[in-house]
């Protein structure tokens, strides 16, 4: 009933990619005939030698007359030289025939008409040289000549020469045609809410999205149960007709994950299991010379199993060089522990404050497709390195340009609803701005001030003393620090219960009851110092809270929670209790407010922001969420 | 019968697009509802929350067993505690949904067996907290969490995201709609060999090839004769169903051009001319709100307008950013004079030569659509700026990577067709290194390596004195420079004439013939140098010989010239001849060898091309096509 895992190797990423290329490359991509006209973004298969030359005839290269040079030597101000029209004199238009005999073009503004009553005598005031206002046969492309080499990426304005050279037919690479399969018992196909246990299938969808980018193209197969029969027909028939096979989910070794048996079976499988995270157990194999791939099921492995594997075939196939990233050297904003057991690639997001790239990671999971959604690049940490320390160097390959990044307002503290409305407003506007938020708390917000890597904090810490929000905290953490304080809403926070009430709760006192499970949010976030207030109000002990100890890091997170059935209450927001349609008591509003660096206070992306806060759409869109009133929103509360 | 040029504007090019973005960018991108499955390379018309979490259920993040935590406190080495299967510990698979109840999974690997005979027993040795090895709800994405903002460009792995969200559908901005009219009397389609005065359209399938590209979609219309009434049937047609319209060819204000005209009686004219060259007779308008352009008929002229003025309205209906070229700069190998009217925009070579990049120039005409193709970058020269000096900096906007640049052999010197096949087969070959080629002759090739501008230079330089090849000329100009002499190719030289020697030539004495035109190479040529000498020792004056002035660049253009019958004799070589199907009278087998400069000898570069030009391949290729001989091809004659 229970199976042993296969034993899965921990081949180092260089040595992995390494055997797998050499083996998926004897594979060849043969060339195919296409229209010229059609050719744009693919790959030469052999030179291209021009047919024709291109002008291929004398051609006037301006408006004017076409000339015998001889017919006007000696011709002067003083000497002026009548020529007559269709006689001895041609109309042309630029990129017309010159007619035989003719070797010279007078253009159109060095004509004089001298006689209004014969308008076909025409006068000229200079000689012209041989060959003048002439493009000669060849001036552009000469016949014969090589247009482009071989495996060169056919460019739009390489249609032009190659069209003017008489080339109307190529040949060009055949696009690698890749298979997708996905596996599974559990996989739903898009367009259905799921039900527990069911996925919907992506990741095919996602390596469709990227073998199509890289330049391949893909058949998807319908979804294979994980029944080791049906996966083999379906690779025996996916390897007759492509370059590439990649099957989705089922490279671990888990009790249904069949793919290893399956190609183990049916032909030589060259890597099962890469000293790399995420990504670690794909499985690298070949059957009858075609290179098969099984992809981790979780999204951001999979993705990198795309990434480090099966971008550099296509484009190895298709002779292109593999596409750089911009590089940065960014510090990390934190310390990072990594296994001496694999490669990580982290995702990170980076900005630049004061001058300085802080990068962040994001979630480490593997199963975390926002990080990779949400990441501005990669690093990566070595195999046989144990992390990296807060403020040390990473090299960050970048998703997005430099520019970009520079133009990010970085944005680390509470998480609230109305932030990723305010980004969103900020790309709507004219300004070339982003806002970025990563959620790390209010208090992890002041820390990141403190440590000036970040532009903007996110608070709404309750001062328990002064019945105050923020400013304490301000005068505690960043004294004289000229930290500028702008109100951004006051939301309305109370217990996020199911729908009904059905654990009859009425407040804070029946958290302690045994039969309410509760959800906390982490250590630092500014609700979780409200309730923590709260109780030591009422005299309760947290330890009286059944799951005061579960940690949620977001409202949303928590009504999720709630929703999922997995706790019974918790503190949150209004807004996202009727996000998910979950009922609320209302305990308090609370005050949050967006601490400003001073150095980034009068900065173009600051007013930019300071803009879409004020303005009236970006209020509505908040206050239409509920359990939000924005009437100060904008004010400047300290400098 | 001649008409006067309409009168063109020469407004500066950023004045010019200033004005014709903000009128264009009045119309607007709707958006329209589409698959999410075939969003990725779209950009969102609005935010996207997510409308279910995901995981949406507790999901097990390890094979294993499902327990309730709270069953396995005061599990230890010493206090083992058992489950049974199906009671209270519940197998499940990575991503598998949790048994109600359960809170938490035990890896398979910390799970034992302890009775061989009972299977459904197992037991554990630590106790694990809740929460363990559990993805929870909303751990990836939380319902009502925004995935992508607003005017996001969708990426692969979005998709991923997205779907796990619950987000089948979404609103994406439409593609602009691009309407295409070629225009012209003279112009034919691709397809057939083009008679005297045809031209073989190209320009709208390199606009067509851009424009996809750059995220719009196109539809091509009939060629428009150059008659007003049709032209503007057609643009009437177009703009009724189009975001922009291109009418290709017809901008100048030549004799048929009808384009201003028609679109000053059909809406308003913002822009005709621009003060940039190639580009100059752009005409930029705006019928019935929608944005109408056009574009002058020669391909690089076109092209210039279509990158400065067609792609930014492309990007910014989009709302993406402009993609930025890398930058690099460089010195300029030669002086440049340009005009104080335009801002002009130079097609370069650049080459990393001595860890200095060098930028030459491309042939400057508007028609030269090769300079387009050879092209590693632009350059621009202000318009206040007459020009720059030999060595002077330029910023050059790269068309490659600087990777690609840096991998580039430059060659500078005199034009051999095997340079072509040499490119080809260097490209063909395992290196990342490309070979270019720029045709300066023999003794331009020599100044180059003086200068230090060029890795190689090709020459043929016959010494007349001591009738020996090539190191002559290296002991005389590079005296102590320790250049390295490669022999690549010995070639037949001689008489290029017509199909059956209609003008009975016989020799080099018969070019001073009354009735026999010649066409010459440039001054610096080896095969000029060749003929001055072969007149001096039969005491044949150059002023005898009628067209001795007229200079072509290569050997092709030699034997085009003959073949389009404005000259009746040139002199070059036999593959040149053969290629074109003129008849070849031969003279000499003269020496053709590679001048390599001696920091670049050693180089990994240098050891691939002299690899390439070694192997058996590249022989047979170059032979084939007739009067090469090869057999010494890769000898070292100097060093």
């Amino acid at each position: 009933m229970l199976e042993r895992k296969i034993y899965l190797s921990n081949l180092p990423l260089d040595r992995a990619r390494e055997l797998f290329l050499n083996a998926a490359l004897k594979r060849k991509m043969g060339a195919e005939e296409l229209d010229t006209r059609l050719a744009a973004g693919r790959v030469t298969a052999e030179p291209v030698f021009a047919s024709i030359s291109s002008p291929h005839y004398h051609a006037a290269a301006m408006d004017g007359v076409a000339v015998k040079a001889a017919d006007t030597f000696g011709a002067a101000p003083t000497a002026p030289r009548r020529l007559i029209l269709k006689q001895n004199a041609f109309p042309v238009d630029t990129g017309g025939a010159l007619p035989p005999e003719c070797d010279a073009v007078i253009m159109i503004e060095d004509i004089i008409f001298p006689d209004r009553d014969n308008p076909e005598v025409i006068e000229i005031r200079e000689a012209v040289a041989p060959w003048q206002h002439v493009r000669s046969i060849g001036e552009d492309v000469v016949a014969a000549e090589m247009i482009i080499p071989s495996y060169h990426l056919i460019r739009p304005f390489d249609l032009g020469a190659l069209l003017s050279g008489g080339i109307f037919k190529l040949r060009v690479l055949k696009k690698p045609l890749i298979s997708l399969i996905p596996t599974g018992l559990e996989i739903i196909p898009p367009g259905k809410i799921p039900e527990a246990g069911e996925i919907i299938e992506s990741n095919t969808y996602t390596s469709a999205a990227a073998i199509e980018n890289w330049g391949g193209e893909y058949i998807r197969q319908p979804v294979v149960r994980d029944e080791v029969d049906m996966l083999e027909r379906a690779v025996r028939r996916a390897v007759r007709h492509s370059d590439l096979v990649l099957i989705s989910a089922g490279s671990s070794a888990g009790r249904r994950d069949h793919t290893y048996r399956v190609l183990d079976r049916m032909g030589e499988v060259l890597v099962h299991g890469v000293a790399m995270r995420p990504g670690k157990p794909v499985v690298l194999a070949l059957v009858d010379g075609v290179p098969v791939a099984g992809l981790p099921g979780y999204p951001v492995a999979s993705y990198m199993v795309l990434e480090l594997f099966i971008k550099p075939l296509l484009y190895a196939w298709q002779k292109q060089p593999l596409p750089a990233g911009e590089m940065l050297y960014a510090s990390s904003s934190r310390r990072i522990l990594s296994s001496l057991k694999e490669e990580e690639f982290l995702r990170l997001k980076v900005g630049k404050v004061n001058d300085k790239f802080i990068a962040t990671p994001l979630p480490r999971g593997s199963g975390v497709s926002m990080s990779l959604v949400r990441a501005d690049g990669l690093a990566v940490i070595p195999q046989d390195k144990e992390g990296v320390e807060a403020g040390e160097g990473l090299t960050v390959t970048l998703w997005r340009t430099r520019r970009d990044v520079e133009n990010t307002i970085v944005c680390l503290g509470s998480h609230d609803l109305s932030l990723d409305i305010l980004a969103d407003h900020l790309k709507r506007g004219d300004y070339p701005y982003s806002l970025s938020s990563a959620h790390v708390g209010s208090m992890g917000g002041i820390m990141s001030l403190q440590r000036e890597e970040t532009h903007i904090a996110g608070l709404h810490l309750l001062d328990p003393e002064r019945g105050d929000y923020n400013i304490p905290y301000l005068e505690r953490y960043l004294p004289g620090k000229g930290i500028h304080l702008v109100h951004l809403a006051r939301r309305e926070l109370g217990l996020i219960i199911a729908p009904g009430n059905p654990r009859n709760i009425s407040g804070i006192e029946d958290l302690t009851r045994e039969d309410v499970l509760f959800v906390n949010r982490q250590k630092g976030a500014g609700t979780r110092v409200f309730l923590d207030y709260r109780l030591s109000k009422q005299g309760i002990g947290p330890e009286k809270i059944k799951g005061y100890s579960r940690e949620e890091f977001n409202h949303l997170a928590v009504a999720a929670a709630v929703k999922g059935g997995s706790a019974d209450v918790g503190l949150g927001i209004r807004a996202a209790a009727s996000t998910l349609g979950m009922d609320f008591i209302p305990l308090a509003w609370e005050q949050y407010d967006l601490a400003i660096a001073p150095a980034f206070y009068d900065t173009l992306p600051c007013l930019a922001l300071l803009e879409a806060i004020s303005s009236p759409a970006f209020r509505t869109a908040v206050e239409r969420m509920g359990g939000y009133d924005l009437k100060d929103s904008g004010k400047l509360l300290t400098m």
